[in-house]
């Protein structure tokens, strides 16, 4: 099996991809694979598959299998691919990460268990527990909204003195947080710090931040390599410019739903109304009617997407 | 297979089993047996396996599968067995269900998909989707602090219109929205509302709430049967009696540790010191250290328990 | 100034009085004077002013010393009045205490300052320091939907050692703290312990509670009282029936608004049909508009509410 | 009296002052008079106080007013000042502001009524309602961890359209939040944006906000005056070197105390041990006692501060 390296720290624009489904235990297969050429197409450095974007917790386990087998040979090395291994079960984490080492992928990226409200020292020991049993290096993902737990300043601490462990993903929103690591970290500079709402990549790059692990560059993955390398090189005018188009994606595409899964519909939708992929979602979630979907091509008109044509994956009002 | 009827409303007192194990993917089988025969010979009216004091998020699926037939097996139909099937995956939840009724299960439990964050109608629209791929009847369980979702009354109402929803089983601790529910529900006799916290167990049945899925009745089973059978009774006098037990052992064996997991590991370890099974818990929780296990026994001796008698499962400081 | 003892434990329906406004700083003088005699008429136990259900925080202290001074003496004596000092600031909690003295109440209510979330050492320090000033005796009032902040059970065995605390008032709705304290208060059967939430008073009163501070007996005093005492003396079809009269109350008056004031608001439009007093409230809030107050008058109908009679305070389409 | 015109959009540092008090009701007067002259010296651009860290709330409505004569007075005009006005009785949100007004105060500050849990429909009902009865310009200030409730952004968008609104300083700590207002308020380039949490002032001034309202700048005024000037100028060397010292104040004098205070506590030890003012705290907080004051002046002198000796705020260990 080919290989890519997996250089540390991780820079850049990794995409938490969206699973593109055809129903709720069928791979969109054909989507999947048109999926990752236009992700790729844009420049990333990474591909991060089974996260919350990629609603692996509502998959199948079968079907977590699929994805990783069809994405890793699809991706062919190109860049690497991380894994989500978050689960309420040990085991089954440990089963995922070793199917993922088995496909080609180089990382596992994991989320407390996210059912029991555990303390922060039984989530140490979790972790010291946990970690020694994968077959491959472990990127913390720290996502308080949906799982209830934090990995508080001093677990994350704690955690860098376990081997295996490179890196973290903040989603919290909290940017406070995110510089406290990075206060933390200072002697490891090695030690991958990456920000997941897209609306925080600017402050992030300018800040020291290695990267984003952002949704929306699912959907327009150049934006988001552009906005991290103007990042990156301190130029400033150019990361307001994107910046704007980052944030005018988010008040749009992911502000058109009632609930929070505002976000995910709308990317999953305006990912199908540029022929990519199918929109179906897995339960709890189903994908926006005829009535939100005008409004997402209205968006996308207006945000002047690239390749934006509105075609085979539209649907007749149901 | 020995069937045994599952008459609605269901009444009394439902074990949430706790899970025997003797490491992380073991089941501990002896002590199941033994668990098994302790509990039913307190005169319960039903065994509910797979739900929070199951652990059974934490338990790989194969070891879920394995506990069904195993609990099913010896229980050979005395009582009713229930199995949770919460899961973030709603295959998951279907393929469990199926493997309950096919190891000869009565009914099946559900609270929400717990990951993602969901609105009251896209829960709606689940319980629309799956309850009818469900093999057997389905009891809804409120159970927010984990799943941080509520079944809102107006949901409920819109659940009882779905068939296959029987009842209700509600962790909220939220005595009003327990009322409520009642008061929404006058005209369904049939529908079974019980309580999740055993602290609540008296009032519930007092005012004409069917029973209590209480984790303590894994501990002293007679205990829980007496209480119910009291407040049915319209027995005050024995009521308040027990209900003062009940809350010794609320706040002593269930208020040992630091953590939210303290009622578990507290219910875990006092079955340990009693002999029954052993206490080993799934990730992300552990046992008791020697320390607190001091505590629970000298609890245990305090409230006098029938059998109380440390041995077998009796450990080296460690 | 005439008195009347504060016999320990405080036993029965103690009415938290919404407090009857003509504009945002006008007290309706002549709706109090009805609305006293209309709850003391009832039977109940004692008054309680200035508190949650009397839009304390949001009243001038102009407007709250006169409040004091017009409830004391127009209740001249035939029950005890307590008033609610919580405040944010100690010095204001102190000077209303005082006025309440001289004004001749026999009590005072406290919930924890409920702007910054103190610790529970601070709390507890907070009361020392506080307590001593204070020239009446004490009620904790726990309230966390409204002060962030728990008395915790250890911060109110450490609260119990302070002279001149005397009870408190759980407005929490978790039934199972409520009977955690009676557990750990069982040494102490002078220290009162109320509830708040009228849907909880049946229980509290069978299970040993001391009475309830309820909303609805504004309204409708004697069916509190009346469940109050059938409660008391253990006739359980007589709390049934009247118990589901109170869960009509709150399923209905109490359930009309879309906001978490609508328990506000239902109460006061009620009174307000009733002719007892204006339905004027301070901000940020506002009476019900027209189709919400006919809502109101058709359930008071439905509840077939004794003195039911529309009227004068009755309102044009606004 | 002279007057020093309020530039909008405002720009820069404003301080939120604490408020040195000698104790829980008594104004350090010499110590407000060092503090003004220590703050103004770093060049800020205004000086915010009766906020959240002038522990507004917790002092007597006296003290309130004693504190905005004092200020104002001593402040001369030299930077405008502006007056919180967040109460949960709009009465006296109206007084304080008639008396900032006559004081020579030039804005005023409102954060929700943080008692009573208000739907936004309501919370911009009560803005239609208190705006106009105020004699100042008002910023809205977004304290949700402290007063409950946010202003959601379609609320802001429904305020920005009622005269005498001309800002919003944001204390959420997050920056999605705080980008999406930037968005949604493209068109009104006179409306000030202020960040509160000073780990956020970075980014907030390099993505274009307006300043930063930041609790550190009590301490070290010039460093928060020369990181934002450094971000203007979009100097990002600069930028991330003062970052840094800024992300080391937090990391260590607003983190010694276990509770949430500790930021408070922090800061007004500083400034004790820098002999600037007495570090009293009022209920329900207390000042360090000597262990953590120690820290404090360990911290201090690893972080140079300017002026750094310890003397005559110095206690004996108590």
């Amino acid at each position: 099996m080919e290989q890519i390296q997996l250089n540390l720290p991780l820079r850049g624009i990794i995409v938490p991809m969206i699973t593109p489904l055809l129903d709720r235990d069928t791979l969109d297969s054909d989507g999947l694979g048109r999926l990752i050429e236009h992700i790729l197409a844009g420049g990333v450095d990474g591909l991060f598959i089974l996260g919350t974007t990629g609603e692996a917790p509502s998959l199948s386990y079968r079907l977590r299998d699929e994805l990783i087998e069809h994405t890793c040979r699809k991706v062919a090395a190109r860049v690497p691919v991380l894994v989500g291994i978050t689960d309420t079960a040990f085991v089954e984490s440990v089963r995922i990460a070793n199917k993922a080492k088995d496909a080609g992928a180089r990382a596992v990226v994991l989320a407390p268990p996210y059912y029991f409200p555990a303390g922060q020292p039984e989530l140490v020991e979790y972790l010291r527990h946990l970690v020694p049993e994968l077959p491959l290096p472990l990127f913390l993902y720290n996502m308080p909204s949906h799982t209830k737990l934090v990995f508080e300043p001093d677990t994350v601490r704690a955690a860098m003195d376990i081997p295996g462990i490179v890196g973290l993903k903040d989603s919290s929103g909290k940017m406070a947080y995110f510089h406290l690591l990075q206060t933390l970290l200072k002697d490891r500079p090695d030690f991958t710090l990456l920000v997941g709402p897209e609306e925080l990549l600017s402050e992030t790059v300018l800040l020291g931040g290695h990267g984003g692990v952002n949704g929306g560059a699912n959907l327009w993955p150049q934006l988001y390599v552009d906005l991290y390398n103007a990042a990156r090189a301190k130029n400033l005018p150019v990361v307001s410019s994107l910046h704007e188009k980052v944030m005018e994606i988010s008040s749009t595409i992911y502000s058109v739903g009632r609930h929070q899964s505002s976000y995910l519909k709308g990317l999953k939708c305006a990912l199908s109304c540029l022929d990519i992929c199918s929109d179906f979602m897995a339960e709890p979630f189903h994908c926006f009617r005829a009535k939100e979907r005008r409004r997402i091509q209205h968006h996308l008109k207006t945000l002047g997407l690239p390749s934006y044509k509105p075609g085979k994956y539209e649907k007749p009002n149901h």
